[in-house]
């Protein structure tokens, strides 16, 4: 929580907003400028907010997805329309992953609208853009003549935060150098609050910590809502002192410590590890913490959870069983936590923990897909933050142990491609400590990677492995054809149009070892490029695909 | 006009939908695949019809836009919500540049609707994309169960083709291979007609003429709707009999011939030629035919046009003076353009003529934007596809006297940088006979330019000059700052990412025209950075700026 003093009051809208947002910890907006938005533009270049310029909106609107999920807020910001429907998907994305981005979209001005029935960009109605927005964000407003501009951007600011997903902010640009009449209420800049302030009933509570005393094979499955609100040491406290194994759900991957001993893995139905998922499936206590089921989580829908020994706790409330409970869900997880637990018996938990961290020895071999990841795994240590695309690179990373918590990012369930590289700039805006270490198909860079060239910009230092399989290795297994290729390009040649960086092309283990090596070693931005057979994909995206193709063919 | 016979009471939705596609002449659908389309792509690839896959989704929805631009008629075909929420921009394109294009966009089916509350790829809602479509388009459905598809299909199509704007179908995958259970009526099967059927009044139609007649300066703007209509011949055989000269809007450039005597040039405001627009203001008859009245084609709103002079047909309706008469409007024009008038003595109009088609004698200094676009005009034959894109690369365009009707590109009024590159691939598919040569500002060509490997996939051969002036030239003008800037890419080196293609790097007058000259009689794709000052802009950019710069301040 914080407040604002008195001299706010005489704050234009944009001195307001972007004070609003550096307080609660933005130091970055990346965009695409356009003439509805410049004059915020120049405000925000003057301020000590850092302004990062992507190549297309779309880039920007990734990178600040990730930003968002690192530092827990983060800001894209475009001109009418031609900006603003550019991040239309990005914006989804962070609904449906629940990421707390600010899209802060410019408009022409009141008076221009009534003076003139069209002004370029617009489409069909001046608010269409405004309109489009609110259907897939958690809060929007359009800050206009006779609102209260200050407590309209707290209130989105707060919707932001609480609710973990996307906002939309449209600043006319008739009113970014405007004081607004308004006072600013004390009531209205309260706007940091990480989790909700519902209370969960004590009788509730008592139950589930006697459900999970009395289980003999408890298990936590932790969630992405885990990440989004920084629960996971309340989480490795219960592990601990209750000593109960934890896994993580596929979105959820990262949230929890993966080096701590009771971390078995990924649970994802028959996807994942099959010891992992016999663990958690014949588990009578099992504590779903911060997890949606969606279909990716639930491994294509194949998980088998027997619902009676379920309790979840997450923004959607509180369930033992079938049973709903109102109040807390996620809110109840720091006191569930505290509480006084036994500790179990879990001599006979899988050792799945022989693959982590496990020595990888390359031949001069061609490298497959599968190997490419258990060497990945073997050189990853804790000043490296890795980035998945989706499709295989966030399959074959499913299988990777992630050094520290929280140094994993990938929309798996969203699965826009072209994730990554926008990802590694917001990433890296986010925590200039770490190394983006980005893992890529080719069909995915095609679409984004060239933003690569902003890393070059701003002088960040991602290391980019790109998976060459000449196509969409995801959509071979279900059905193939032309339409699965894409282009050639020859993407270890990138850094010749960018006049900075390495790029590497490999074909075997040995070279791919030494390349990532190298490029780990060195402070260069790294292109490898991995030439992988057309079909050759992991077990993991082969068992995916055996499921999803089931629905392209509607059995 | 064209009817089905009664074989077609057995096909799928989707045969049913390939039928009528490739009845209203689309033999190619631009997009890029994803599960919940898979099955349709099959289908496709499987046709008469050639799928062109792009890089990413943008890109297919530029090219689909200029595919529908020359053709009359474009398809995207994309996956649910992370395939279709990355074509709204370009759908908003189509929408306020009045371009036929449908969007055929995949989802999920029924059962997996009801069986599952997530399902990757989704929202909020399961209709979401199905919403924000309708909020965009003409015409708009979702193919389901109990509906009848085929009667669905030709409404939309229809729409499309009947008002000129974009169309959505929603196919969700469990359809897709259903036949549906209604017979084919034939009164839903005509589904071409180029414009509307409605009539104008025999008064009105003698007033226009008596009013013409009685004028002493008429003069005739063409609009973009007279492009998408295929009108030019009309206007042209009205010009000449009754001797008016003509101008076209910024939009509704190469709608008619410019290599008439006629053809004075593009009239917008204080943008273009003055000589072009002391005429055009103080004529006393001025039809605009198939006109929209935006800022952009009112030369950022400082057109000074005497409503009492204005004979007004567009879709819209028709106006004479400031009065509106029900029926016709742009369907008028074939009739008007029949009837007697006299010829008028045209002989004091301005001799911007001089500057067409006029040789450009270079030198070898720098080359500045002006002077690069008057070396294009110089080199110009009647194979050549002009596409530019917005900003300067469309400015300057408006000086080049485009040798044949319908051969310029450029979606001046919407502006939504990065449409060129991708509307090459477009518009080769739809004219292979001619070469596309592409305009391109560097800000704009780092959107979607690394399309031009899907132009290299598809052995397309477009110039594509690149105005390298180190970032957003349209903006500078109006406030600068480092947002203004791009990243530093070797464009000329693209080629060898691509292993395709010839590229130059061109700084003066010499090497700019030498390698435009080399490009156009070698059949390689070919890319030509030109290498400008970064505040060098042509004067029409300028004076639209310091328009547009009133907007930004708010003035």
């Amino acid at each position: 929580m914080d407040e604002l003093n008195s001299t706010n009051s005489h704050l234009t809208v944009a001195e307001y907003l972007i004070k609003r947002l550096y307080e609660i910890g933005v130091l970055h907006v990346f965009g695409v400028p356009g003439d509805y938005i410049l004059n915020f533009y120049a405000m925000l270049t003057n301020s000590r907010i850092t302004v990062i310029n992507t190549c297309d909106e779309q880039g920007a609107g990734f990178a600040a997805d990730a930003y968002a999920r690192i530092n827990g807020f983060g800001v894209v910001c475009v001109t009418y329309n031609v900006g603003g429907l550019k991040v239309i998907n990005t914006t989804a994305e962070a609904y449906a992953e629940k990421s707390p981005v600010l899209v802060i979209a410019g408009a022409p001005g009141l008076e221009e609208r009534k003076k003139y029935t069209l002004l370029h960009h617009k489409v069909k109605e001046y608010d269409d853009q405004y309109q489009i927005f609110k259907r897939i964000t958690v809060a929007s407003t359009e800050l206009r003549e006779n609102i209260n501009a200050y407590e309209e951007i707290d209130r989105v600011l707060a919707e932001i935060i609480q609710k973990k997903g996307p906002g939309y902010i449209e600043l006319r640009r008739d009113i970014v150098n405007q004081v607004p009449e308004h006072d600013i209420k004390s009531s209205t800049v309260i706007i940091k609050s990480e989790i909700g302030s519902q209370k969960i009933h004590p009788d509730v509570l008592e139950q589930i910590v006697n459900r999970v005393n009395r289980s003999t094979r408890p298990v936590i499955m932790a969630g992405v809502e885990i990440a989004r609100n920084h629960l996971g040491h309340y989480i490795h406290d219960l592990a601990n002192k209750a000593q109960i194994p934890l896994v993580s759900s596929m979105l959820g991957k990262s949230a929890i410590d993966e080096a701590n001993p009771l971390y078995l893995g990924v649970y994802a139905g028959v996807i994942e590890n099959q010891q992992v998922r016999d663990y958690v499936e014949s588990s009578d206590c099992l504590l779903l913490m911060g997890v949606i089921l969606n279909d990716v989580n639930l491994g294509a829908n194949t998980a088998k959870l027997n619902p009676d020994y379920l309790i979840t706790l997450s923004s959607e409330g509180c369930m033992i069983g079938s049973r709903s409970y109102s109040g807390a869900g996620l809110e109840a997880i720091p006191e569930l936590c505290e509480k006084v637990f036994v500790s179990h018996n879990i001599s006979q938990i899988p050792l799945t923990k022989a693959q982590r961290n496990s020595p990888f020895f390359p031949t001069n071999t061609k490298i497959t897909a599968e190997r490419l990841f258990l060497a990945v795994n073997s050189l990853l240590n804790e000043s490296v933050l890795l980035i998945a695309d989706v499709g295989d690179s966030g399959m074959g990373c499913m299988g990777i142990t992630v050094p520290k918590p929280m140094q994993f990012l990938c929309p798996i369930y969203y699965s826009s491609l072209g994730f990554s590289v926008p990802a590694a700039i917001g990433a890296k805006a986010a925590r200039p400590d770490l190394r983006p270490l980005v893992i890529v198909g080719d069909g995915a860079f095609q679409m984004t990677g060239m933003e690569i060239s902003t890393a070059a910009r701003y002088l960040m230092d991602p290391i980019v492995i790109i998976l060459n399989n000449s196509g969409f290795g995801t959509e071979r297994p279900m059905i193939d054809g032309p339409f699965n290729d894409v282009s050639l390009w020859r993407y270890h040649r990138i850094p010749d149009i960018l006049e900075s960086g390495r790029g590497y092309l490999v074909q075997t283990e040995d070279e791919f070892v030494q390349a990532l090596k190298e490029s780990m070693s060195s402070k260069d931005l790294s292109i490898i490029e991995v030439v992988l057979e057309k079909t050759d994909i992991t077990p993991q995206l082969r068992r995916i695909c055996e499921e999803l193709a089931k629905g392209v063919n509607n059995k």
